[in-house]
Order: C-alpha cells, then structure tokens, then sequence
C-alpha cells in the first residue's frame, strides 16, 4: 500500500468536497464459488482500496464528517482462523498503517448507523454492485434490495478524485502495464496453428501470476474476435486464423493494465487481413495522435470511426461521405463498441459509480447504438488514464438483421461486407495518461503495426 | 454435459423420495469482481448442474411434484448480448438437451412460486451460500435474509443421490485427477531454491487452463505448509523449504480433482524432514488399506491419527499411549483437520449442504478441536469418493497457545515440539473411489513416499 499520508491526504480531501454527513464504505467479502469456503480470490471494494488501502475481506469503514471521526468496523482474527490462514498483524496495526486509529468491531456498525439515523445525519453511500452490500444496507439501514438510492454526491466526490491519478498511482499502473505488455509478447511468440486458445490463454494468465499478480479482468483470448467478450477458449487455432487477444495484470494494490493484440496464425498476416489490420492501425495512431488535455474524447472517437469507415470505404465495403456515415451511426456495423476507457483501481475505472459520472461529468451518453458503449466522452484532463482501442469486427448475426432491416444502405455495401463473415475481428489496444501537454503511453511499447507483429513471429 | 436420460432420471428418482411439493433450484449468476460487469470466471451451482446439466448464468428451475411439471427459468438472448458474447443456442434447445421441454421467461418464476404459496403447496429449497440466492428468496417468498428454513427433505433427497457416484461421473472424476496429478508432477519437477512460491502457482494453474480446465479451488503453494490454508504466494523458496502444493483441476462438466504433495526444495529431503515425513507416509497408508464398505470412515481417522502418534513418540515429540492421546484429542496438535472429505462436483462435496448430512448421515459432528474438522466420518458406501489427506504440521501459534495452557502435558513433550516450530507442515492427498470390495486410486499416482519424491528431482 502507499503511505500513511496518502490515505489521509485521499480522505481529508473527500471530507472537505462532501461537507457534511456521514460515508458508509463497504468493503467486499469472500465471494463462495460453489460453496460458501471456496472462494474466488479475493478481490476488494477499489473505492474502498483508494480510501482504505487495506486488502482485507470483512471490513467496512464510516466517514462521519459531522463528528469528524473515521472508523474501521472489523474483527480480530480467532486462534481457529490463524491456524488455517495463518498469522497475520492485527486489525488495529493494519489500521494505523492508513493513518486509521478507531477500530472497532463488526457487530457495532449497525448501531451506530442507527444512532446515525435518529440524530437525523445524512448517510451518503455508493452503489452497490455485490448482492452481499445490497444485504448490508438491508440489514443495516432498512433499504429493500433493489431499492437503494446512492448518493450522488459522494460519487462526484470519489469520481473527482480517483479521474485524476497521482504521481504514485501512475507508478503502479506502469507496472501492471508493463506485466501486461509481457502477457502480450508470450502470446505473440506462441500463437500458432495447432494449439488451442486455452493455452494461450493459460500462458498469459501464468505470466501474471508468476508476478503474483492477478488478472484485471477474465482473458479473452479467440480465434473469433468479432465476438467482443469472448470467454470460451475450446477452439484449436488453424492456419490462417487470427487471435484477438484482450488480457491485463493487476498488480497487489489492485491497479490495473488492459491492452489487446490481434495475432495472425502463421507468421504473417494474409493480405486480406492486413488490408482490414492496417485502417485499424491508422484508426488507432490518429487517435492516440489527438490526444491531449481539453480535446473531448469523443471527438477523438468520431476521427478513429472516420478514419474507419474511409478506410473500408477504399475497399469497396462502405459508401458516402464518411463523416456522414459516423453521424447517422452506421460506423457501428464495424465497431459497436467504444474508443476506449478510464483505467486505474478497476480496469473499466469506476464502472459501478456510473459511467455518466465518470466519463461524461454527469453529461447523458448518447443512446445510439455503438457510440452507446463509448464510456467515455468528456473533455481529457491532465492525470487521466484511459485506454485506446479502435477495432473492426465483421459480426455476422449482425450484418444479416442490418441486412434484413435494410439499414444504412446508402452508407453500407453489404454485398461485399457479406463477403467477410469469415473474417473475424481485430482490436489492438494501449493504455495512456494525458499529460500537460499530449500523452504518453504507460508500460512498453508492444508490436502494434502489421510489420513489427511479423518480425516477432 | 451427459445425455439427457441420465438428468431425466436424476430428476425422477429426486421426485419420488421426496414425494410432493415444489422443489426451486437457485442457479448461479455472475459473480462481480470490482463492477458488475468485471466477473469472476462463471460456476454453476454443483446441485443445479446436477440435475439440469445445463452451465449458464441467470437460470432457475423448478420441479413442481404435485403438479407433474419440470420447467426451466430463463431468458433468451438479446441481439446486443449476441454481439458482446457470440451466438448460442436457445435456451430452448439447451433445455431439451437436458430433457427439459418447459421453458419460462425469469419475470414468471416469481408468479408461479406465489401462486404455489396461495395453493398451500411446501415450497423446498437449499441453504443459499451467496448473497444472489438470499435475495432471490427474499423477492420472491419474502424470506428475510439470514432468516432461511432449508429443507431437510431436498437436502437428504439431494445428498443421498449425489454421495453415489455413477460410472460416467467416476470417469469425469478420473479425468480431473489426471490432470490434478500433472500438476503436482510439474511442481515437482520445477521446486527449487531461488523461485517463488507465485511461480509454482502459476505453472500449475497453467497446466489445469491449458486443458481448458478450471482450478477446483485456489491453489495452495506455500512454504509454510502448517497455514493449511494458505494463500500467499509472495515468498521465495529457500534451500531446506519444503513445499506444499495443494491443488486440484476441474473439468468442464465440474467435476473435481483434489491432490496434495510435499515437495522439499533441494533434490532430497533433509532427515530431519524424512522422519516426520515418513510418518505422514505411514499414516496415509494404513488409511488407504483400511478403505472399504462398511468401516466408518471416523475409525480409519482415529486409526490414522494413532499411527501418526506413535510415530511422533518414537522421535520423543509425544509420551504416553497413542490411543489414549487421540481419544483425549492431543494429536489435533500436530493434525487439526481431517483425513478427508467427500468429493465430486464439489471439492469438498455439498459443503454448502450441510457437512453433517453428506459426512455423517445426519448424527452431529464432534466439537472437539481438530476431530470437529473431520468432513466425513460416515460409514463408506461403494460408489463414495474421497480424499485421504493425512498431514503432520507444526503450527508455531498453536504449539505456544496449548503449551501456555499447559494443554495435554500428559501426551506432549513441548520442550522438543518446540524446537520444531520452523519445521511448517506435511500433507499429501490422494483421491479414493469405494469399490464393493474396497477402494481404487482415482488418476494416476503421484510420487508419495519420499524416495519416490526424490527420484523424480
């Protein structure tokens, strides 16, 4: 974890933006698997990470602002619970190391919501996205699963302060960049006929691990990229193939590396697949290319789709002014997805607060289909980290309803784009911080250009 | 999955033991990481898959006795969700796979269960272990969380299928342990002083994926083997460590493999590891010999126990009778768990079930410290399948604990544990079928005694 004054410098600054009130924070239990004792690993709460700082399973901690206390509810360890995991320093030690000195029991919480509650304070908390946190508001504050109304302040409050990532914070991020990078670079090495997705994805997730790192989020690793989040890894890889490979490491504090490479079977790519390959290249440098404080990233967007649909319209795929095509949102036929996201404590960062407040300043998102599931929109800011992630998928479920809808017609040849339901998809993506005065890429650099993936292979 | 007659009859011999009333199977959802949408790998609920085969997020089913009807609760895919997670098929057609010809959108589970309440029919159902199921039930049957009556009709009804395995569940079994037992054989070849415990992790989780197999619980890499469950992975191996890995695979159906090892970190064991190690040895072995329908598998553990006992004594570590010593519950010092547990689709099978009615039929467990961690204790059955995991561990907290309270001081000579304290643990774990005339190593052996070991290194 960071130091002591971080923690306190985090919560002091979030104390001041609310004011008044009080903050419930709820840390994330053990999740059972198949039974309440097999867990998946253990992953906490990140916003209780930012303010906390504390790995553990259990917790849940109070800013009481109007009694300007801050509180860790926990419980000691028994000798039963040391025998089987070990021993470890105590609560209270690992509070005081988050500049935390109040400790106390678990069973106490609920009191002293309630007291809370009589004295009629204001209890500020945040969305649940685990069904155990809709218990604990049951449970604690009367509040009928389903029915929870987050505090819109303290979302700002959290959004405003975890957008913009510190000196230490980047630090971090490099090195789960840089494990990711790596993850890539096995997978370019080994990625050929014969083998199966599952041992790609395998050997990317043992590089993490290795690390002792986790994963950021579940390997997508397909011979069918044009399937977005791609989890069944039972395909053998045969000649002429592609395999889109999305995978990040995670280091212990929990920050977060995403990026995504598209490698050919062979040792080349095909030209048909380096004709699609290079327009999502270009896609991809004209993005990172504008990036810079004040430009809204959705602009950003709208020039990555441009170049797109220019690109497939050189191929006989798409028709009419490109600029047009993206307006009316006919780009989404190739890329129904987003240019990219916040990155940090969670990969997608912060997607449960609510992308509008973390991507949009609060802004409505666009209900379009395509530029729907672009999270993020707004103005870039020095101290953001987000990724860039242009792709090109030829989805056939998707081309046959346009089809059949006759959507878009003066904009889409689908006699041709029926012609690549074969084709697959494609998706290289990096992660960057904007700077005062551009962006610089985090971690290595991995091969992106259709060159420098075939000197690796 | 198996063919369909296997659930339809599953189903049908469920339906006549327990006789009338409606039986509702809560499947598993995607288990949130940080968001919602960052998931833990999907696992199906083990009794769902049990009787309906099928391993998918969002299901729910209902065997409705009185009135005839087996109806599956779902629903079908939208064309976003086609885009993000590829075509499948209907849940029509992976119902009928698995006999199910009646198939209800999830919005009508909660009708057809009020209805039910209004009719006066005895609603079953099994303890939920995830906060999901908690307010799945609380919607639905109004059932405060925390507040749950399980039945223990379905529960026996359920563990008295489940605790027979059938031939094609066996072979299931048997391939988990196939691949369980590469992955103690990779470790084996790969322990040496200057790597980490993270790697051997790693590489053996890389071994269960690249088969595109799940782990069937973490994976325990450690050399400090007296935590039994421990799950830090951060140290380095050292000359004169031993390591105990602990690790099992899964298969795609979910069936479980359960192994555990004890591998020194130099080519041979070091005699002062020999000795206790041999005593492990002799103890998993007499075990092993006694396994056979109709001895209660608590003798075997008494009789294991005693073994590891008189072992102890000849090294002067224990004094006195060696029966007398595991009646009282002293050699709980140096083993705290088990011999073994239950296992199929669960690795420790329908824990989430109740231990007492899967490990002893319904007679409660002892209370005393380490005899209270036996998970089975029944007399065995042919078709049973069990671990025997016998282990020896010096636990430092332990030893200091008992030895303050002047604990056993007729059996335990704690001047000479004491000098042990930095030995860690031993435990090795095989997996066992009951056959009608004894017992059958499931797999294929793995090194166990220590020249066996060492051969290999």
């Amino acid at each position: 974890m960071f130091s002591k004054d971080t923690y306190i410098a985090r919560r002091a600054q979030l104390k001041k933006t609310i004011g008044s009130g009080l903050l419930l924070f709820l840390g994330n239990d053990e999740s059972g698997m198949n039974y309440a004792d097999n867990t998946y690993h253990f992953r906490q709460d990140s916003t209780f990470l930012y303010f906390f700082g504390l790995p553990y399973a259990g917790l849940s901690a109070i800013i009481d602002i109007d009694n300007n206390r801050e509180i860790i509810f926990g419980d000691e360890l028994t000798i039963d619970a040391i025998v089987w995991m070990g021993t470890q320093p105590t609560l209270r030690e690992k509070s005081e190391r988050v500049g935390i000195t109040e400790i106390r029991a678990s069973a106490e919480l609920e009191q002293y919501l309630k007291k809370a509650q009589q004295q009629s304070q204001t209890i500020h908390y945040l969305p649940p996205y685990r069904a155990e946190h809709q218990i604990k508001l049951f449970r604690w504050l009367g509040i009928i699963p389903g029915n929870e109304k987050p505090s819109v302040d303290f979302i700002y409050g959290v959004v405003n302060q975890r957008n913009y990532k510190s000196e230490e914070e980047i630090a971090e991020i490099e090195k789960a960049c840089i494990i990711t990078a790596d993850m890539h670079l096995t997978a370019m090495r080994m990625v050929r006929p014969g083998i199966r997705e599952c041992e790609v994805a395998a050997a990317v997730t043992e590089v993490a691990q290795a690390n002792d790192y986790q994963l950021s989020f579940p390997v997508i690793a397909t011979i069918n990229g044009q399937t977005l989040h791609n989890h069944y890894h039972g395909n053998m890889i045969k000649s002429g193939d592609m395999l889109l490979l999305d995978a990040g490491a995670e280091t212990q504090m929990g920050y977060a590396g995403d990026m995504s490479s598209t490698i050919p079977a062979d040792s080349t790519f095909t030209q048909r697949q380096k004709d699609i390959y290079d327009i999502a290249v270009a896609a991809h440098e004209t993005a990172v290319a504008a990036l810079k404080p004040g430009i809204r990233f959705e602009a950003i967007y709208d020039e990555a789709c441009r170049v797109i649909m220019e690109g497939l319209k050189g191929f006989g795929f798409v028709k009419g002014d490109p600029v047009e095509a993206v307006k009316a949102g006919a780009h989404a036929l190739f890329m129904p997805c987003g240019l990219g996201h916040m990155t940090g404590l969670d990969v997608h960062d912060m997607e449960n607060l609510g992308e509008v407040y973390v991507g949009y300043n609060g802004r409505p998102k666009s209900t379009q289909f395509g530029r729907k599931s672009l999270r993020l929109g707004r103005e870039l800011e020095p101290g953001f980290v987000l990724t860039i992630e242009p792709g090109i998928y030829f989805i056939p479920e998707l081309i046959d309803l346009w089809r059949s809808q006759n959507k878009f017609t003066e904009f889409i040849n689908y006699e041709k784009v029926s012609t690549y339901k074969d084709f697959s998809g494609i998706r290289n993506e990096e992660d960057y911080l904007i700077t005062e005065t551009g962006a610089r890429l985090l971690g290595k650099k991995i091969p992106l250009r259709t060159e420098e993936v075939e000197a690796l292979r």
